[in-house]
């Protein structure tokens, strides 16, 4: 059987996730878009022969549409993701999940009014192979109880439209998921040094910025964001429990010995760095809609993650620590 | 355009690129398949609903099938293959080739005949992306002419079956077709140095063994083989040129700090050392298939291969450097 | 001309010194030993050739020492250092200076009221090869501005009377000047993150912590301190610049590949650590004595690694950031 | 008490020796030098406070003079050596022993009349932290018996004086004496291939070079000589053992991210590779001589070596493996 998807929103990551479905993923193919540029979306769906629908409600209910991916603007992502629940559809939505906890709060109590789990959001780190080994050494419990984290986000650069807490909204907000998740704890108050600034892009943007998470079992997890640090795209985590540390490796390059110097590659973008995690990410949730088994971050993560990036903006504007406020963890959600 | 593949050989990897084909592969199917063991070609047919045909002549001339993958035992190899160009449907054919360079020489005679390019031969390393950016730095022309070779070829161990001949045939053969990729030059001497054996396997086979071969334009490669080296399977290459070197990366994986050791994994199969490099490799291949575009490693690669590797086993036997005696490489095969 | 040098205190880092200064470093030599005990000072004394002498002022003012090594207990450095001073010779006084910031200044006075450097104190990081190199990088440019370091320091267990402040005053007191040093830079506020504690060691112990340093210029320094983390002793840093970083190397060591692991050994004591750093911490300081040019870390650093202990430990104590209250540095100190 | 030495050639590395003696080693200082270039001996001898004395044998048997070091022209080797042991007198060679097999076993003969060891050679490797970590892994027998080794020797370059047969005199000979050492075994034969030379230095020279080394017990160990690869010195050395490997870690430096790369920097000199082997040569070498318990590479390891260099020369010129004929090895020189 093959999974039959609409997607909604056909920007470049939309564009990319079309690509994905039809190219990549196996037992699924897009019959349906739409976007605000209908031209754009028809271009896109001639492309893969696919049907170009006037909005997201036609694709949503569209009878020949089994399951639903929302690439569209941020905050048109709520309205989309409950129109899904609504039609009873499966639905994969890019991060955020909505632009207020408020408005994920809508999704997490349509889904539980639902009765089974449709929400997946797009937190593909969950689908790369050192995360997953990572978990794997943490599960074994064989360092202990972890203790600390310490992480780093590193991009080239960012254009000017980039502001200080998109820091947290656009970026650290995949460490807030991946911390949550590889402790499988829940994150209670959040903190952010506002270091130097770096003199080579823009004057209204702090950049550096140190973030500093406690969890709900006292695990302490640093993250530094360095979205201009200039030299490529580095992502880093260490995990130090009671008897030892685990670490990501950099991605494996070619060694290089000349002019003086050993050396390998460093990765200049997300897309290629995380390039097997968004192929598995939809190979997993294509599979898991085919079989109505949802185990990939849903509606809950994307709540969760809302309400502390929303903390952590507040932590950066009153430089000091603050308690994150979250609802209690329904039933529904325990995994 | 889904192309429409026949599968002659049913055996462990047939069934692996049949699961290949089916749920990595985008725009390809398994329509019919046969198999010695009839029966087990019925199971594997009904697994992805094709149909299991007596023989594999009937699979090749299936009027419903567009293109032919050989996994069958390797002596039969040449037959399939020979039948897929009179047919005139291209034929991936798994290494090797054929049991003898006479038989390859029939193929490549064949396919010139026919008047263009249908074979590929299973060389899955040139898929990897490690030997593809050492290739990419070698073709740059940045460290100069090469000069030398390194590489090592590891197994954690092997069955009984296993002798001394098959470090060439089974083993090295990746590392022959790898060399003459890498380089863009032909194998043109061999030896073999037979080292103090390793008491923890069979005392009928000689492992480790060092192959030294020499190509047209003076490179030296020396390839270590040692097929019970216990640890794990470990695949090293290191080529040498005038300004710099350039070597493959240890395969990445997390970083422990336990237990007085800083440590990480080494993989266990070449089936996960080279997962990915399976899959590029029939990506690729189906849609080369598709455009009639094929650039994969061909019936001459096939034939050079076997030469070489007869030549080893010469080599391996009188405990002398020898001449390879191989054929001028056709016009039809330039690249 | 060989330095004669006294030596006050023959515990465990006196007699290691007595050793370095005896059979590592040429040039000079130890003439005279106390010690509380005054019976281990006598043995130590005859295995050097030198003299016991009763009191520390009698090593101090011998007319045969040139200069003076303290390695006494910490609450004695004080008084042998002014005393030091007062006879006009050089001192090499092990860390802490003294144990109050009150009394650094003493020393600092004293000094600048003799009118020229005699002070050296152990900081022996400042030898190690690694952060050399570092500050070389950071000193060249390269780099840009510094804007964040990353600090590790974890040992594998400590004793049951190592308590929670002498995570800074005995651990992270080398992080301190070590970050002071790299950026010639001054600390002006310190906090204390307290993650959950381990359980593998003591109830009364807050291990690990987390300290979050402020520089004058901005910089933020994180440094985690776990001095029971089992697995071995391990000092790492990371400066982050404004378009690249640089980072210590592990120690190296040989790498094995055996049993499905790569793995290389993690060293379990800081004496092996930093032993080079250790004996040429002395060669320098003797060279220096003897040409009369200072130029290791001094009273200044001493007093200015007090204060910034002291707002440490205050910080740990009140869960907050606090700010470092200093003296201005005398023109005396500028380097 | 201190051990005097006599010092015989003064030129560049009997310089770094006698800086070495008098700067780095405690309980030994050089007395009296002499060299060819009398005037450059009595500037040497002054700058130690040494008497510069007229010939090697003034030097050789100066009653004030305890132990010699020999670092004049490699010819005039034996003759000085062999005074030394007509003197009692302990005595370090610089490599080689002597010019010629015969030279070495006349040496080997007198030391024997002698009654005891008295003679020394300057294999300095022997004293390399990363070689006596992995003498240490094999001596455990962990790796089970050693079947392989793998050596690189790579030079940024050498002038144009250096001719093909150095590669194995001057070069390999290091990795001569290691592979004996390493493996304490006997090596008994030699090959060497010749690749396609490198086109950035001269004519005359053959370099790179390959040369395959086999021992008593079988063990095939490669080397790889390249003297003017460029990019910087590099050595390199594998040994794969039954059960896993053990190899040296590259020299540890700092990593920098840095426009696009990861990377360390390789050293560019042999002096600075090899620093603390020297010093811990010498170190050890002086309290053998006080102590009369010479472990060190002694005559018997400068005549195998020199025999060994002989027949890969030979190897070298004929295209072919060629036997070592070597003496026995008298019971005297069993360690
Ligand atoms: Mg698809
Ligand atoms: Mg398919
Ligand atoms: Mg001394
Ligand atoms: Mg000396």
């Amino acid at each position: 059987m093959t999974v039959r998807i609409g997607v909604v929103g056909t920007g470049m990551i939309g564009q990319d996730h079309i690509r994905r479905i039809t190219d990549v993923v196996t037992g699924a193919e897009v019959v349906a878009v739409t976007d605000v540029d209908i031209a754009r979306a028809e271009r896109v769906a001639s492309g893969v022969g696919a049907r170009a629908l006037p909005t997201g409600q036609d694709v949503i209910t569209d009878p020949l549409v089994d399951a639903v991916v929302v690439t569209s603007w941020g905050p048109t992502h709520a309205e989309y993701v409950l129109a899904a629940i609504a039609a009873g559809k499966h639905v994969f939505c890019e991060k955020p999940l909505a632009t207020t906890a408020e408005d994920c709060l809508r999704i997490v109590e349509a889904e539980q009014a639902h009765g089974r789990r449709l929400v997946q959001v797009g937190f593909m780190r969950r689908y790369d192979q050192g995360y997953r080994a990572m978990k794997r050494v943490l599960d074994d419990g064989d360092l202990g109880a972890p203790l600390l984290m310490h992480c780093v986000h590193r991009n080239p650069t960012v254009p000017e439209a980039y502001h200080s807490e998109m820091a947290t909204q656009d970026t650290a907000v995949h460490e807030i998921d991946t911390i949550r998740w590889l402790l499988a704890d829940e994150i209670v108050s959040a903190q952010v040094l506002t270091p130097r600034r770096t003199t080579r892009r823009f004057e209204h943007l702090q950049d550096p910025q140190v973030m500093l998470f406690e969890t709900a079992s006292g695990v302490r997890a640093d993250v530094e964001v360095f979205v201009n640090c200039q030299y490529g795209y580095d992502i880093q985590c260490e995990t130090v429990g009671e008897t030892g540390t685990v670490r990501l490796p950099d991605p494996a390059d070619v060694w290089l010995r000349q002019s003086g110097r050993l050396s390998s590659g460093v990765l200049q973008d997300w897309k290629r760095r995380f390039a097997a995690a968004f192929d598995l990410e939809f190979v997993e949730w294509v599979a898991a809609v085919r079989e109505g088994t949802l185990t990939g971050p849903g509606a809950w993560d994307g709540y969760a993650a809302a309400v502390v990036c929303d903390t952590t903006v507040e932590a950066l504007h009153s430089g000091r620590a603050v308690e994150v406020r979250m609802k209690d963890r329904p039933a529904f959600y325990e995994s």
